[in-house]
């Protein structure tokens, strides 16, 4: 039988740094728990772009559809700021959320307790934190028709389209609601549904789809703007929170914020399983590209790595190795391993990505 | 000569408590500092809607209109909920801006110094935090057409448009620049330009603005989701922000409950200044409704009085007689006057909204 394969995007800024540990890492469970990959790296982003005018080339496409599961490093970048639209870093991502149908975005916000005081937060609003925001990938403004820049009288107008059908929120529910039978069984949409049709009926579905098929689950509704509220508030509230594309951009990162842990969060892009249940699946940390410490060897390799944790327990069904390594990198942080992003400026030299990556190899 | 006009409109939930203090305080400046205004009293939201099934009658945004200034308590509520879209609370304050062509919406972020410890931040990051979020209020997503539930092949899609001209995009630009001048001379706008084209137009009719009318103001630009998480991380690193409808209504709730003092903070909805040189304005509290506390003397007044001051400042000129209001509340908070937000439960018993108000009189 043959091996899995993976397809390594290492994309621009830090992405190749970080993702250079995680290759050390795919290695070791290659050797040491026989779990080979067959791993393939192309590009994407800024650095596709340099290589073929494109931010995804189409045998990038083509590869990410065939892999079992794609590694994404980080995109864009200040030098590629003035491209085209239809060029930009961000289409190679966006292109492959769409046409791998990834509808389903899991972003863990967790406060790890090594780096509980590390929030800006108070400790006891953070501390123990563990909540998963549940984003719609492939739909809503990001990709919604009519778009672009138009003329209009003697002006223009810039316009975007936000669209949902049922069906679109109904399969994201679903995930939500499989997830949270998981966890503690709570899901929190949030919209505005005071204010956007397209909130209408998402709520609608949500709804629907709850009553039919999880009622055992706990749901509630939440305006976009009251959940940012809350969040900051009292974020321990939540289990699941299921919201749509440009919401879950802005609430995501506003809870991976609250954590003080943002080089540490992985995320998972999930499509729906194939015969084998097994979905088409793109891990990525939550954190950008980084521009202003690429080069440096400052980049906490974390975020990426434990998106390959995240890979051997979603695409793999390997959750104990997954569970695995994922203490490794607890065990690292009580030992008190800090890259520079998960040190205040007087809690002396921070480590370098490659030192970090060492110990977690040790620690494994 | 006749004396300004004040229409006030409580609405909903605890709107009414809380401008039941305002008028005190009203009535406060008109006998002893002889700055009378002709009040007039109307409904709005659910409260025009029980009387006359619409959220805003018609006579109701003739009056407005012709008012010299709106002062608003809040809209909506749960009782509300399963009403048709088309009759929500929310419509009355959506039209009242739209048709008043409030363009640009001021929302102070501050954290007063008598409650940072009340903030969910640690001290150090919010304390002396005083930002101002300028948010579009009359385009956007909120009022783009087509907007609808529709019916496509064999189910239901949601729409709404997201939609900026350029004329929209540059006044409300150069209402944050010229306020930026009186504050410390630093705007940041945000969007997302590298998802949405509409973004695209917002950061380039932004930055020319700048350059042709408003070189002296440090400029930035930054993505919205970045933008959440650095006003988690570092909120004193902005002076001015901003930004569009929707996003404004996320991120300016966000930092809102940074400053711990929600029940604290007043806004002010400006439209183009008249022959006279005053805008039309509507000033309201950032805070809802809360009908969980609705009918029980718990609700803080003070957002609402010092939106009230707000229209002081802004409609009526008098600068010096709206810090003479922010001195009176910055001295009962001093004291330790705390309404039930502004306190945890084991710090004592609150103050009741009228007592709050008596406060503030005497504070006077
Ligand atoms: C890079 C960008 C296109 C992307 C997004 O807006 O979705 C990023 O912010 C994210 O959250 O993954
Ligand atoms: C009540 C609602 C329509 C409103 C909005 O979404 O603008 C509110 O959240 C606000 O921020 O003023």
């Amino acid at each position: 039988m043959s091996n899995p394969t993976l397809l390594i995007l290492p994309g621009d800024g830090i992405g190749p740094e970080v993702m250079g540990q995680v290759t050390r890492v795919i290695d070791w469970f290659g050797e040491k728990r026989g779990l080979a990959f067959d791993v393939e790296e192309d590009l994407v982003g800024g650095a596709a772009y340099d290589a073929h005018g494109t931010p995804l080339h189409d045998d990038t496409m083509a590869k990410a559809l065939e892999a079992d599961a794609v590694l994404l490093g980080a995109v864009g970048g200040p030098k590629y700021d003035d491209l085209d639209f239809s060029v930009k870093p961000e289409r190679g991502l966006l292109r492959l959320r769409k046409e791998m149908d990834l509808f389903s975005n899991l972003r863990p916000a967790q406060c790890f307790d090594a780096l509980a005081d590390f929030s800006s937060l108070k400790k006891d609003i953070v501390a123990g934190l563990d909540i998963m925001i549940v984003r719609e990938l492939t739909s809503g403004v990001y990709f919604g028709e009519p778009r672009g820049i138009f003329e209009e009288g003697n002006e223009r107008v810039g316009i975007n389209t936000q669209r949902y059908t049922e069906s679109e929120i109904d399969r994201v529910a679903r995930s939500a609601f499989e997830l949270a039978r998981r966890r503690n069984n709570k899901v929190c949409s949030m919209e505005k549904a005071n204010v956007m049709e397209s909130g209408i009926l998402w709520r609608e579905v949500v709804q629907k789809v709850h009553d039919e098929d999880y009622p055992d689950v706990e749901l509630s509704h939440m305006y976009a703007d009251n959940g940012a509220m809350q969040l900051v508030r009292a974020p321990k509230q939540f289990d699941v929170i299921l919201t749509d594309n440009l919401f879950g951009d802005i609430l995501s990162d506003c809870a991976a914020m609250l954590t003080g842990s943002l080089g540490m969060l992985p995320s998972a892009s999930l499509g729906a399983p194939n015969a084998e249940g097994r979905p088409k699946a793109l891990y990525e940390p939550v954190h950008g590209s980084a521009p202003d410490i690429t080069g440096q060897g400052k980049a906490n390799p974390i975020a990426c790595i434990l998106s390959f944790a995240m890979a051997l327990r979603y695409s793999f069904d390997q959750g104990d190795e997954a569970t695995r390594l994922e203490q490794a990198v607890e065990k690292v942080l009580a030992d008190g391993a800090r890259t520079a992003d998960l040190m205040g400026p007087e809690d002396g030299t921070p480590i370098s990505t490659s030192e970090m990556g060492d110990a977690i190899l040790a620690a494994l």
